[in-house]
């Protein structure tokens, strides 16, 4: 009797985890999205007009005039579409857990979106940086001295967006052990 | 004959593809290795000094200059130690075809590798765009305009770092796969 148990106790936990990783795998690309969606949203609408002017400059920062925050908003914008797309294959990994082939796809993609993910991060965060502390040896302005509020948001986007990122180390993580338990 | 024969052509590429994976897994590395090793001495080594001079300032860029480079030396180094260290786990994963808890650890550490490299070489990147075209907007004077032959080492390294970025893709893929066969 006690030798039957120990298989049966072996088994149990592996088929549970089995059933539990594609819900957490669900999840996470859930609060992912929102947190791509987020930063994309609060890059995009990031701006700030300064209360005063000259006779033919109006003082107004916007995304728009840096090309790596462009960059940042699109590669934000695709991934959180891919998330939402993703859903219903990481709902038929849920449905069904013999699904191989297509779990491998998803790694791939997966991958894919990491990158792209991580570079819109890690490019806007270097000009964020460069925007927060500016280059004396390049003669780069710090222009967050007068775009107070403007570098408030454009930070806080980078960082949702980092926060994407690592979600994204656990996704693949969990990928490759949902497809060690066939 | 024939029925006996089916189930002998499907198992043999398995097989096969079991014994290959990690020796493209092995090479794949070396290249990453050299590749990021490459970009770190290329960025690190790069130095410019202007052929005129004032009294008191001399027109000189070196990549310590810039954050941004320095992170990028570092993340490149990082990843150029751990994928020579990752290549005795390689070579383990080529002996004993059947471990598959070091497999899961490697996709773990790779994609963490991974993120680092891409951070590095996406910042590098939106520096070295930033050198090149300047920014009218944020008033960022575009310093390649100067410095000709600093921004051509700095660019041609950040290459071979999304080179790497390529590969390390390869590599998470090669993983999953490997994992799958068990």
């Amino acid at each position: 009797m006690k030798v039957s148990s120990v298989p049966k106790d072996v088994v149990e936990p592996s088929k549970r985890t089995k059933r539990v990783l594609p819900v957490i795998d669900f999840l996470v690309r859930i609060v992912a999205a929102i947190s791509t969606l987020g930063s994309a949203l609060s890059m995009g609408t990031a701006r700030e007009t300064l209360p005063f002017r000259t006779q033919f400059v109006k003082f107004r920062a916007v995304f728009e005039d840096l090309p790596t925050f462009v960059f940042f908003v699109l590669s934000n914008s695709i991934v959180c579409a891919y998330l939402l797309l993703s859903l219903a294959l990481s709902f038929f990994h849920i449905v069904s857990s013999s699904a191989l082939k297509s779990r491998i796809l998803m790694v791939l993609l997966d991958t894919i979106m990491f990158g792209l993910l991580t570079m819109g991060a890690a490019a806007a965060a270097a000009i964020v940086f460069l925007a927060h502390r500016g280059n004396p040896s390049a003669n780069w302005f710090p222009i967050c001295q007068q775009y107070n509020y403007f570098c408030q948001r454009i930070s806080g986007s980078v960082i949702g967006s980092f926060m994407a990122v690592i979600l994204f180390m656990i996704l693949i993580l969990l990928s490759a052990i949902s497809i060690s338990k066939h």
